[in-house]
């Protein structure tokens, strides 16, 4: 057995995998494959609806909300979202918590006038900002934060302190549909759908329909927010496969009992990985404090890079898999997404304790 | 059996399904989905980088030419290829042949300054400009035409008229790979996979080097040209299996006897329907002439709407799908990319000569 601990593409449930293959040659006897029916075809417009409702039903959203299938990766809603909702003479305001907040706020000073209001760069990121020294502007166009800094494994808690009035705009790539989170809170929502919720290849993105409305009308047709809701993501052809396998990653997250049976499951793989750390007597080193630890992403170092590469090749013989930290700041690093089984965290926890006792 | 005639997503393979469905749950033994492995493992990049040299052996094209895996469907380039590659104070030229051309034409209006240098939609886009009447300016950023209108069912030949030494780009996305073509007389060629070279969710473009340095700097990195080609298309997370799924169909044109033996096939496979619709005493009328007459595409009306509903139930009646022309033109459309089979081509000319001796 294979234990997939990858950043994403990552790990998905293998009840999904086996029954996208089963049906691969034959989409529900239609005599031909999800991956050759036409985008118009009755079986894919169920196929788009269901995965829109199956998304709105878990976050508890209503009519006020849409759901986008985009493509592009979150790295291209960096661009689109101040294309969208930053008009000439507006800023847009940034807390950035780790590299992908830093990308983003990066794109988006090239399209348009944007503040940082918060960074932890100076601690490595190791930390959330201070709330007390947070002062959004109501008159913002928005506010921007990642909420699961997956490369350094810092992650803002479910429930947000208070941030005012601002439009809240989050990158959830990380960890979407891993907990249950007051979803009205935000104005807008995207995620890649590679960590926990699909494939590699479409971009989900929940917004509200004043922000669409409020969307620039002068940018390219395709950049639009406005033209994907008109048109229910088909505007033009959509990902058929990556669409169809979110929709059965969403009906598995159903069956497994929701977001609240994902955080039960997530918090405990996530509690095994960091306990192996706090019992090792600083043999594993979390880079993330305590307080703002993700059970998405464990980062962590041991005492010196051989320890570190002698780690992985033995996790490696051992079945574990992605387990390098990003090449962007080394050491290791556990992916718990909703995919990952408990049997995996606890192998990896067993795995952590045994090399600790042989090495430190 | 199940012919399948949809336009796009369209037939795939039967042999690239099979190999797909086998492999689905363990890719060549890692253990891993194709879907779950990251896209920076050994395995993706392998892929990645035959995906780009089987394309480009196909083409034969060398080091002066890239291939870039995107996303976001030709539509996407419609504004990607003015924001890169029309500078201000340029201006870009467009041939407009029928419906995509026309979008083509209009996302670049919003962009920067175009000129249409011919279009055809006074005959209802049933045939090509005549060269005579077309001067392009050599000084333009770069000259667009479409070389096979999908809805219309127009056209170009494979060898293009002179058109002078302005750079060349062209949506092949619905006959790309469908024949033997001087792909070095293009400084970018785009495709979306979904008609004659994969599923949905990847769009490849082929780019000369040249216009990748030209490409402007001020973009946000991701609606760069330069990001991609420097990346090798990996910048952020690919859509791993929709490459996975070009690079499968690549081995198969390459194991089939590569373009030239598509065209053999593809030209096939269009005389039979065209014979069924010459044939027809007029039953069936085409929509281009005969001297723009698509191979990939081939449309035709009926005496009557209400023949054109009976056909259309009856042909699917008979297990041919996908004949509806496109919702905007009416009539019926048979689609015939590289992966159609030539017997449901001859199933298609057989049924349609039954029905017109029927109805005739």
């Amino acid at each position: 057995m294979i234990h997939n601990f990858n950043p994403g593409p990552a790990a998905l449930p293998p009840d999904v995998i086996a029954r996208a293959q089963a049906e691969l040659a034959d989409y529900h006897g239609c005599g031909m494959s999800v991956l050759e029916i036409s985008h118009r075809s009755k079986e894919y417009e169920a196929i788009n609806a269901a995965a829109e409702a199956n998304l709105k039903a878990l976050l508890g959203l209503g009519d006020d909300y849409r759901v986008l299938f985009m493509q592009g990766g979150a790295s291209m809603q960096f661009a689109l979202i101040p294309l969208n909702l930053l008009p000439a003479g507006a800023t847009a305001e940034y807390i950035v918590t780790g590299t992908w907040g830093e990308k983003a706020y990066e794109e988006a000073q090239r399209v348009g006038a944007v503040r940082l209001l918060a960074s932890t760069a100076a601690d490595g990121y190791r930390s959330l900002p201070s709330i007390d020294a947070i002062t959004p502007d109501p008159q913002a166009a928005y506010l921007h934060l990642t909420t699961n800094e997956t490369i350094q494994g810092v992650q803002w808690p479910a429930e947000l302190p208070d941030l005012g009035s601002v439009p809240l705009v989050a990158d959830m790539s990380s960890d979407f549909l891993s907990r249950p989170f007051p979803a009205q809170r935000f104005a807008l929502i995207y995620a890649g759908a590679q960590k926990n919720l699909g494939p590699a290849g479409v971009t989900v993105v929940v917004i509200r329909q004043d922000m669409i409305e409020r969307g620039r009308k002068d940018l390219p047709v395709i950049m639009r927010y406005a033209t994907f809701a008109k048109n229910n993501s088909l505007y033009n052809t959509p990902p058929v496969f990556a669409v169809y396998m979110v929709n059965l990653v969403l009906e598995w997250i159903k069956d497994q009992g929701g977001l609240a049976a994902m955080a039960e499951r997530n918090a405990r793989k996530a509690a095994l990985v960091y306990a192996a750390i706090d019992g090792s007597d600083g043999f594993y080193s979390g880079h993330a404090v305590p307080a703002a630890r993700s059970l998405m992403n464990v980062t962590f170092r041991l005492p010196t890079p051989e320890l570190e590469k002698q780690f992985l090749n033995e996790a490696q013989a051992a079945g574990m898999v992605g387990l390098a930290g990003h090449r962007s700041v080394g050491g290791i690093r556990a992916s718990l997404y909703n995919a990952v089984a408990p049997e995996s965290a606890a192998a990896l926890a067993d795995f952590m304790q045994d090399f600790a006792k042989r090495h430190g």
